[in-house]
């Protein structure tokens, strides 16, 4: 994520660039900082925390500019801290940059520099990005926008990045590959941003900026190229839309935006990690412990909610893949319950926020008693990700949604790339299964994106149980802890009673509560135990229950017994929570809405939840 | 368990026992016998399965009697089979006996027996009685009333016995400890029975024997004496009941007898192998493994439903008292899932029923994979007992009512007394506590029965909560299984949505059900996680959310917060559960009667579930 805004005109850039910040920090929050350009030179002030606090420290200054680019962080690479926030300048203090995005070859880079005597001040991707452009600058003798283009070819990644040259006063150079930029197009002036809320009520003419183009504005307007230096015309359109809106990307609610993030979500989250070609995982944040973990005896995920939740799948893949005796305990409960940690154990937090105090506190426990400790977090630089030995971050992005959505899937993605990894280290997968997963992975956000295209098909379903007063979400093996992930989202955001079970338990109890007015979701597609759960639809059947059931493209036997049948791509079995959880966030979404909830607020839930 | 049944007098006594098993057969169904006395001697016909498989073998005998015992059996000592089934003979021919209960000293009477050269057909600690009466008798030259008198001196245990003579043809001897016995007095005929509705037809006249009392019948009428030989002057009451009533023993349904059973089959449970005055846990059942469970690395339980609520409370238990790594999962999941078993490892099943499918596949499973296997069954000889290598029996009686409740204590009782002996052979747990928790544990019956005595207490509260639609059951540590027990309850027979969670999660989802609609049931009595549970209830009652608290004995903070406390005694930390789920049970009940439930069968639900 990350949000990014820039100037060049005849205004003061100081202001609009600040206020740009604000409507942006829904796409990160956790440091901010803007570089300014002016008869004295590249000034450039950061500050860790949201935007207000880079400007508690801007009251003193003199900002007078027309030039200026600003950023507000969601870290990745490094943790939240001043240093780390941007721009951030090149050795020459020549150029500043602000970057949206992640640079998955960015250390390969830095050695190559270093060798060359660059020093490097932070732990960012960036600030090797901007040294590299101007190495360029000055290897091949070049001016900013060719030094750019050239950079740019040996990236690996996704980037939106503006430069500033402090040598071109009146020039920014733009590019993106894979992270949003829209160029406000004004009367002389022009805007650079992640997206068009800081720019509307100045302009409302902009060119969205495709993948592996370069733009440069200067004093002759606004100059399009490819990275071969290929010219390209710019499409300018009108934006029609709210500002609200807009910053919830077009969509109601943030719930459904981070929903329909998700293709975008799980590829950043196997980014640089999956390499389907060569057949290889590689994940940084385990390399010190990966050989341990493949010789532990014993993992134990503590989490709590929806992360606990992602626990319970990653239990069945570390099971299944690495054959690790697993256990997921609910914090609150671990932590209380002098738990027996023995050498060589792995104790592993899952949590969003990475602050969750229940979490914390076990994580604690669990260091005192000597366990090695990893955590799978989303906010960089959190309280867990600090305490953690090593740790795997989500990437997902900041979660504005209360129920959370994308961190879980993104939570499903990193907890599969540790199993594989595991078990590849370990010798208990074959090389060929290790490959058709990894295959099928690298596949699954197109298919997610397959889900959310039956978007209108799931709200034509939701209608017509909106005004349930129960639901029962049933799934077999590695679909039970998203069963459980269905019943908590509706729960959550419609106030619905409903409950998860493993669909075998049901008649050890639940299926008492079976009549024609309790909605039954089954997760039914094909796997392992098809069969029994088409027998489990059967008896729910017999007792008039209506049943909605998620299935396999093709599937035949299910769809004729169930009431709705909502059809999903097959994959490999055991990425099945990835695309299962789909279909459910929808389902529960759209019911909140109809039933007129605060979808993105509901009552009683906070987002992070620090306090026991 | 057990029913008994005999006669004397001047009716064909064949037919009179055959119906009055039938009645009793509520206490017993898995084998069955008779004894009929007449010109020909003693005969005995016994049969495994009910009554009327009983019947299949009679039809072409010659049945001609007046004086007859008949049986209907509940398992103990020894599986279900024709040889196990009373009455039981003594070598000499001259005795027949039926008995209810269990002789604790059995093994050390057998011994000495088997030393004067007796021999035993059976596995029964019965048929060992028998034959010490007919020693007695030949050594000490007595009559058979006398003899009996002197046996039960010896005897350890709790018994209902009728002892027929061949040598004294109108003579019938009876005595109780612990089970009850009634004796119908009619004119010139005499009935005993298990429970008044054999002998309701005939006359309604009857006297409930008293413990350590020993009655006679002859031509002389009826004579009690006391083990010593003192005689007391019987007490005639009329039976006013109502032949279902009686069958249900007063209570409205077999699930309210159920209940209130539990002090006596937790007692039962307890029986023979908790020793207090001489510190010691005594399990046969589990003799030979029981070093071996002390070493164990891990052990998993497996089951389904109410079963697996006990099994997560043993979590708790063994990893507590015994060190030992737990897990414990649902029968249907495990089996599905390639579970990862290691050397050493132990699975323990448990089962009511001792036949739930799902769970002997996951038992067949682990067996194929070298597991040791254990069972915690409550009917003898089922397929689990069988299967398995070691267990131990939860000697609860038969649970008619198709929800689980004297199952589940009993359940609990065993696996408490499990993790201690395990605990004490480890040396995890110190003498000093040890003993101290084998105290408190003596005294849970006595604790249960002070709960009881709530009901119309509970009852009152049940009527404000009868038209609810949903309930949430919280608790942390060893009452959160409580809590999802308590839930599992109020599902089953009112099928009101009930869901239990560990309190500390409520806050991660959950909590957005709470409003001045939902009732919640915190157990919230002392232990270590009080305050926290304070917490929790605060955060509930902050959302308006109406709650019933079970507390312990003189709570003040809680009760000041809450709508309804349940006060009940104090125990040690890791027993509360035996006592925390008693009110629950009762709530349950109570709140399903109001509904106008079928408590005993309620709809879609099956006692034993033997399908997958």
């Amino acid at each position: 994520m990350c949000g990014i805004v820039a100037y060049v005109g005849h205004r003061e850039a100081a202001p609009l660039v600040l206020k740009g910040l604000k409507r942006l920090e829904y796409r990160g929050y956790d440091s901010s900082g803007i570089a300014l350009l002016n008869g004295d030179g590249l000034k450039v002030y950061k500050k860790k925390g949201k935007v207000a606090d880079l400007e508690g420290i801007l009251h003193d200054k003199v900002l007078h500019a027309t030039v200026g680019i600003g950023h507000t962080r969601w870290a990745t690479h490094g943790e939240p801290n001043d240093v780390n926030a941007h721009p951030h300048q090149s050795n020459g203090h020549r150029l500043a940059i602000i970057h949206n995005g992640i640079i998955e070859n960015y250390n390969t880079i830095k050695q190559s520099l270093i060798n060359k005597g660059y020093t490097f001040q932070s732990q960012t991707d960036t600030e090797v990005l901007v040294n590299f452009i101007e190495e360029i600058q000055k290897s091949k003798n070049c001016g900013t926008p060719e030094a750019v283009r050239i950079a740019l070819q040996e990236v690996v990644g996704a980037y939106a990045i503006v430069v500033m040259d402090a040598e071109n006063p009146d020039q920014l150079v733009a590019a993106r590959k894979g992270s949003p930029l829209v160029i406000g197009i004004g009367e002389n002036e022009y805007f650079f941003a992640s997206d068009a809320t800081p720019i509307i009520e100045y302009t409302k003419d902009v060119v969205y900026l495709d993948d592996l183009e370069v733009a440069v504005v200067n004093k002759d307007g606004l100059n399009i190229t490819n990275l071969e230096n290929v010219k390209k015309d710019p499409f300018i359109q009108k934006v029609e839309l709210e500002l609200e809106a807009i910053e919830k990307g077009g969509f109601d609610h943030f719930m459904l935006k981070e929903i329909f993030e998700q293709p975008k979500s799980i590829a950043d989250c196997l980014r640089g990690r999956l390499l389907p070609e060569e057949a290889l995982i590689q994940l940084g944040g385990i390399h010190n412990n990966l050989s341990k973990l493949a010789k532990a005896k014993r993992i134990v995920f503590v989490a709590c909610g929806t992360s606990w939740h992602a626990g319970l799948v990653g239990e069945y893949l570390f099971e299944e893949l690495a054959r690790i005796n697993v256990e997921v305990e609910y914090a609150s409960e671990f932590r209380y319950r002098n738990p027996i940690i023995k050498e060589g154990d792995f104790i592993i937090a899952i949590s969003q926020s990475g602050e969750t105090a229940d979490t914390m506190a076990a994580l604690e426990l669990a260091k005192s008693k000597g366990a090695i400790i990893l955590g799978v977090c989303n906010v960089v630089g959190s309280s867990i990700s600090r305490i953690t030995d090593e740790g795997v971050y989500t990437h997902a992005g900041p979660e504005i949604g209360v129920a959370s959505t994308k961190a879980f899937t993104a939570q499903v993605t990193v907890l599969t790339l540790m199993a594989l990894a595991t078990a590849k280290a370990k010798g208990t997968i074959t090389d060929d299964v290790f490959r058709r997963i990894i295959f099928e992975l690298d596949a699954i956000p197109a298919k997610v994106a397959e889900i959310l295209k039956k978007s209108e098909e799931i709200k034509d379903i939701s209608k017509l149980f909106t005004f349930a007063q129960n639901f029962i979400f049933l799934g077999r093996g590695l679909n039970f802890p998203v069963a459980l992930e269905g019943a908590l989202k509706l729960k959550e955001i419609s106030y619905i009673h409903a409950e998860g079970y493993p669909a075998a338990e049901m008649k050890h109890g639940p299926i008492a509560l079976i009549d024609e007015d309790m909605p039954v979701v089954f997760i039914a597609t094909k796997d392992s135990s098809y069969e029994k759960v088409v027998s489990n639809i059967q008896e729910v059947k017999a007792r008039k229950g209506r049943v909605i059931a998620i299935v396999s493209e093709g599937d035949v036997d299910v769809k004729k017994m169930v009431d709705f049948a909502i059809e999903i791509p097959n994959t490999h079995e055991i990425l099945q929570p990835l695309l299962t959880a789909i279909p459910l966030q929808l389902l529960s979404y759209y019911i909140a809405v109809l039933r007129g909830r605060n979808v993105d607020q509901p009552r009683n839930l906070a987002k992070s939840v620090t306090v026991e």
